[in-house]
Order: C-alpha cells, then sequence, then structure tokens
C-alpha cells in the first residue's frame, strides 16, 4: 500500500510534528493533571474542547453523553474519518495526578492511558492546521468519556447509538490509547456480572440444615473453575471478588462475587456466558437439594457489571493495512493485537475501527506508578497517527 | 434426690432472695453499663471485685488472666464448689451499653448475656451473707473473662489450667449465663479456622491460565458443602466468612474463609475436622492441576481461631440431677440441653460441670436490641443456683 510520505502537505506536517513535540508532551501532563474520575471526566472534558477550538476546529461541543468532538471539514469527497482519545481514568476523585518528572520519566496516575492518546489527538490536529493539509473527507477529533470499566464504553456507545450527535456516518474510527506502536484490531469482548445468593441466614449451629448461600456460591466457583475455554480464539473467566457473612458463627444471608467474563470471539463469549449461567443454577439446585427439610429455598440473581462486544477487523482490512504500512514507513513494525478498547464498539457494528498505540514507552496503567516515557522517537505516535487518519481520509 | 428446702439456713437465704430482687436486678444493670469487649473487661471485672469483697468474701483478688475470684471458706469437709458468670460481651468498645427501660423490660447489648449471670453469682453470695449458710464446702464466685468467640474461653482454660492461681481443686463448676431454667450438661465442642489460599495474582485475561487462589477457595467451600456429619450426636459446619479480590478483573493474590465445625462429640467434631482438612488440601490439589502450565503453584495455610473441646456430664451425674431436684423443689422442670459455655473446659477435663441458665426471660443474645425481662419469678434463677451451690457444697 503506498504511503504518500512525498505529498508535501504530508511531509510538511511530519516535520512539525517532530518540531512541536514538547508541546505535545506538554498538553499530556496538563490533561494528566486535571483528575478524571469515571463519570467525572466533564471538567477534563472542558480543557479539551478549549484546546480543540485553538487549534481552529469546527463546531467543537460536549454532546449529551458528555464525548468532546470538534470538525475539520473535508474537501467533500473523501471518507468520514473519527481519531479519539479518552477522558476518563480509572483513578477515583481525591487520587494525587501532580506528574512527577525524573529524568526523561513522567510519573502520575493515567499519564499514558490515555493522556497520551489525547495528546496525539491535539498533536494531529495542530500539524493538519500548521502544515494545511488540505484532505479530502472530514476529520472528527474526539475525546470520550467512559472507556475504563465503569463506564462501560459509555462514549462510544453512545457516538454509535441510535440516539448519537452526529450528523454524519463514521467511515473509519481510530482510537489512540496508550504507548508503543501496537495496532488493536481484535476487540476482547467481557459480559461482567455480579451474582448473589441469598437466604435467610442464621445461627450456624442452632440453624444448622438451612440453605446456605455462601457454600452455594462456592458451588458456584468450583464448577466455574473447571469451565473449558478454547485458547484460540483466547477465552478466559474470573471470579475476581467475593464477599458475605458477618462473623464465623452465623450462616450468611448472602453471598456474592463479581465475574469476569472475556473472548476474543463473540461465539466463544456467548457460549462462556451459557456455561456461567449454568453453573450459578447448577449451584443453586444442589445446595437446595443439599438441605430437603430446610423451610427456606435459596435465591439467586444476576446482575450486569458491563458488557462489551467481541469482535475482529480483519487482518487484511484496509484500515490494517494502512495502518500497517504507515508504521512500517515510519520504521516501526506494528504487532497487531487484541484488547478492550473504545475500538470494540464500532467493530462489533461492522464499522472500520482500529485502536493505535501513542508511541513513546509506558507501564504501571491501572497502577498510581503509572509512567511514560518520551524516548527519542515518541513524536513517531503523532506522526503515525496523522499517516493514518490523512491516508484514511483520502490523502494520495 | 431430696433437696432441702426445710434446712432453717436455706430457707432462709430463698426468702431473702425474693426479699433483696431489685437490689439483684440493680446488680445486672449496674454492671451491664460497663462495656466489656473481648479482652477489654478489665473495667468491669474491678467493680464485679468490689462488689465481691463488699458482700465479706473472702481474698477476693484478679487472677493473671483476668478472672475475678473470692472465696466463702466452708467449714472444711465438704467439697469445693465454683460458681461463676462470665465477665465479657460480644460487642466491641464504643456499643452504647445504656439500659432502656420498656415496661417490665430491660434492654442493653448483655443485659442477659451475660450481666444475668454475674448478678445471680452476686445475689447467691449476698444470700449466704444475709442467711448466714453454714457449708461444709469452700465456694468460689467468680467472674470470667474470655467466654465469647475471640476470648476463647481464655478464662476458664486459665482456671482449670497447669498454671492456674487457685489454691484448691475445684470439685464442681457451675456456670450461670443468660436467662431461663435449662441446664446445659452437653458440652458443644467447636474448632474455628481461617483458611487462605494464596498465588502471585495477575490480570484476568492478560495472566490467564494462572492457579486462582479464588477459585481455589471454591472449590473447598464446594467440598465442604457436602460433608455428611451425623445428626445424632449433633454435629455442623459453616463457611460463615468469605473475602479476597480487588476488582472484577484481576485475578486475586488471596481468596479467605473462615470455617466453623462443631459438634457434641468430640469423636465427630475429630472425624469433621479431618474432612475439613481434606477438603482444603483436595481443592488446592485441583486449582493446581487444572493449570499445569501456569507457572506458580498455589499454597494455602489454615490458622486456628479457636478451639473449644466438645463433651457431656452424664443425665446422670451428680450435678446434673442435683441441677433438675433443685428446679422442680422449685417448681420448674429444668430441660437437659448442650451449647458452649464457660463448662466446656471443666466437663472437657472430667470435671463436674454444668451452666444453669440465670432464671427470667430474654432474647437478642449478640444483638444490639438484646432484652431482660424479670417477669413475675425472675428470683427463681438465683433461688435456684443457692440451692445448687448449697448441694454440691454438702448441704444437707
Amino acid at each position: 500500500m503506498p504511503v504518500p510520505m512525498q505529498h508535501p502537505q504530508m511531509r510538511r506536517a511530519l516535520e512539525v510534528i517532530q518540531g512541536f513535540n514538547d508541546w505535545t508532551v506538554q498538553q499530556q501532563v496538563e490533561l494528566t493533571e486535571i483528575e478524571a474520575p469515571p463519570f467525572k471526566e466533564a471538567r477534563r472534558g472542558e480543557e479539551f474542547k478549549r484546546r480543540l477550538e485553538a487549534l481552529g476546529l469546527r463546531n467543537v461541543r460536549v454532546d449529551r453523553e458528555g464525548n468532546v468532538i470538534g470538525e475539520r471539514p473535508g474537501t467533500g469527497a473523501g471518507p468520514t474519518v473519527m481519531i479519539s482519545g479518552h477522558l476518563d481514568t480509572v483513578f477515583p476523585e481525591g487520587t494525587d495526578v501532580k506528574v512527577k518528572r525524573s529524568g526523561a520519566r513522567l510519573a502520575a496516575p493515567g499519564i499514558s492511558d490515555d493522556g497520551r492518546g489525547l495528546a496525539v489527538v491535539l498533536a494531529v490536529a495542530r500539524a493538519f492546521r500548521d502544515a494545511n493539509v488540505q484532505l479530502p473527507g472530514t476529520v472528527l477529533f474526539v475525546g470520550t468519556v467512559g472507556e475504563e470499566g465503569p463506564g462501560n464504553l459509555r462514549g462510544v456507545r453512545h457516538l454509535f447509538g441510535p440516539n448519537t450527535d452526529l450528523p454524519t456516518k463514521v467511515d473509519h474510527f481510530l482510537s489512540v490509547d496508550g504507548t508503543g506502536f501496537g495496532v488493536t484490531n481484535g476487540a476482547v469482548g467481557s459480559h461482567r456480572y455480579r451474582v448473589t445468593y441469598q437466604g435467610p441466614g442464621g445461627h450456624s449451629y442452632g440453624a444448622f440444615g438451612l440453605v446456605n448461600p455462601i457454600h452455594a456460591l462456592g458451588r458456584a466457583m468450583a464448577l466455574i473453575a473447571d469451565i473449558q475455554v478454547p485458547s484460540q480464539p483466547r477465552t478466559t473467566f474470573n471470579v475476581g471478588l467475593i464477599s458475605g457473612g458477618t462473623s464465623v458463627n452465623s450462616i450468611s444471608a448472602t453471598g456474592a462475587m463479581d465475574v469476569d467474563l472475556r473472548s476474543e470471539s463473540q461465539v466463544s463469549l456467548d457460549s462462556l456466558d451459557r456455561a456461567f449461567r449454568n453453573a450459578v443454577e447448577r449451584a443453586l439446585q444442589a445446595e437446595n437439594a443439599r438441605w430437603p427439610r430446610s423451610n427456606a429455598r435459596l435465591t439467586v440473581k444476576i446482575d450486569t457489571i458491563g458488557i462489551r462486544p467481541a469482535g475482529a477487523i480483519a487482518d487484511t482490512s484496509r484500515i490494517v493495512r494502512t495502518a500497517v504500512a504507515a508504521g512500517r514507513a515510519l520504521g516501526v513494525s506494528p504487532d497487531l493485537g487484541a484488547s478492550s478498547t473504545d475500538a470494540n464498539i464500532p467493530i462489533s457494528l461492522g464499522i472500520s475501527a482500529v485502536t493505535l498505540d501513542g508511541g513513546g514507552r509506558g507501564g504501571g496503567a491501572h497502577a498510581l506508578d503509572e509512567w511514560y516515557e518520551d524516548t527519542t522517537t515518541g513524536y513517531q505516535g503523532p506522526q503515525w497517527a496523522a499517516l493514518v487518519v490523512a491516508m484514511l481520509a483520502g490523502l494520495r
């Protein structure tokens, strides 16, 4: 696939990105230092909106879900491309998000995930402006809300949902998330549930013979632990959190677990989901059957914590080939992978979508010691994103 | 068995108990209003000691474990009898222990368990003094520490242990605990453990295939849930509390449960204990075997929370027959039962011991709304205890 490295405006865009690299890193630092817990992204969103406006984008706005969107109209005939980072972090209110510099290392919660993505989005917008890049297609520059666990992809769900505020169809979606030079074209789907067994509870000795919610939970956990899953497509299960009981000598009134089911394949995920529900039901029946003379019966409820659809964009698709070719033209060799990102939603809808890493190096995502190093080639992150956007938007 | 209801001193003692009944209830209220959490019984103990001294007992002291002991020397030839209530409650520091009166009802945490027992012990001491009851055997009036769960019977363990402070052998032990007119001659034994599975933990998707401590725990719980136990002698098991995990999408580094095993029979309890340990070990092996390619192995540890030996004093034993005959002479019909009380320790050592209810009516033991009603016959509680002590100490 030809990569327009010699296109004059594009060449200029790549040059300016390298030139204003300190500015890009500064965007990353300043946005990271504004807290953005799940469902509380508004302050960071307002600042991101202000910066999109300062870069000359049109019709910059916050949609009903909280996503920030700015437009760069195309010359008319090309596909519409959306490039986004996510505004939210996993960290609760009150987390110290001040960036600590130590040599080349910048450390702060959220500095890579996804301070980096937001900075890359801004750098692409600035480069297109500074280099006066004319593109056939319209580019939408976006900061999404709700990418992390509790948000359950609410931002992209709204963007691609029936009540979207977008005036136009999106032909290609790029999420920029984290660090490195990988392409995520597999959408790892996840089903997350809280399972709660309930009974009357009572004294461990006096009421023995009563159905026991914690024992039912254990039966379910044991059955889940032995579910067989394929290694290809990669499919996983986990009982991550358990709770129940008030004292060693009381039969608890409840027993609960949070369960995470994941797969690269929606078919495998749905199959795992059925096995999980079967385990929950069989455990209920087994515990109730264990105590036929109990004057109470256990009940169970399954509450949904989050559902993320699985899927993949083929390695041979235009968007994946574009991302790989653009990376190679810059001297990096992107690997393809699967993960759970904002791209899950458009991928599940059959829309051309991938997630690009943002360049540089990072670590400790979701941990308080999260860090980022721009290295000597950090600027290649926004260069890569700019090239991919331009190619998808019709630059030849 | 003859009951010395017509013995002049004894008859007088029973009369004065009825006469000073308001004083007895006042002892119960005042001692209840001094907090006595597990391991923090000292303040209530000091006040109890002061009251034993005021009743003319000899050599009143606090032993090395914290038990309060006062002596009433006998005339020389009779058996030594100990009568005790327990100082501790299940309630933590800061619990509101102010007694609320509502009609005939007194409500406060610990008012029945074992404010009642302590009041009965004081009433017996006062009656013997006021009626100048001469007994062949010495009577020891005691407030014990550590009867409730966390204390694990540490008070009576010390009294009957190798390092006891007592100068004399105890021939008969009476614990007065709670309300009603039952006799506890079966010592329900209990083994309580915290089981903790441990592994490295990791990401639910990225590290899938790693041994999982919570899954191992579930396997153990499921195996425990199916242990078969006899209904006679009554034998029970309970997983009362579970914990583990930090988030739905992390493989936890630990999974833990608190387990309660009980039986009226030490043989059955030991058999249950072996089945429990077998379940814990099999679950460990099953989870480790489930992931042969995991580069880590789970471990498990079993920490002892408490061990209380089981046993029983025969229904035909002197102490049981004495308690039943004395109750009947007062017009009540004591039932025999099994429970876990201070009497467990002497019973397990082959010492003549039972626990007597303290009379009156009560409810909500171990709950914040615990209550006591003295009814019209509450005074029969201390009357009964006084009769039993006197008979065991050789009064004819």
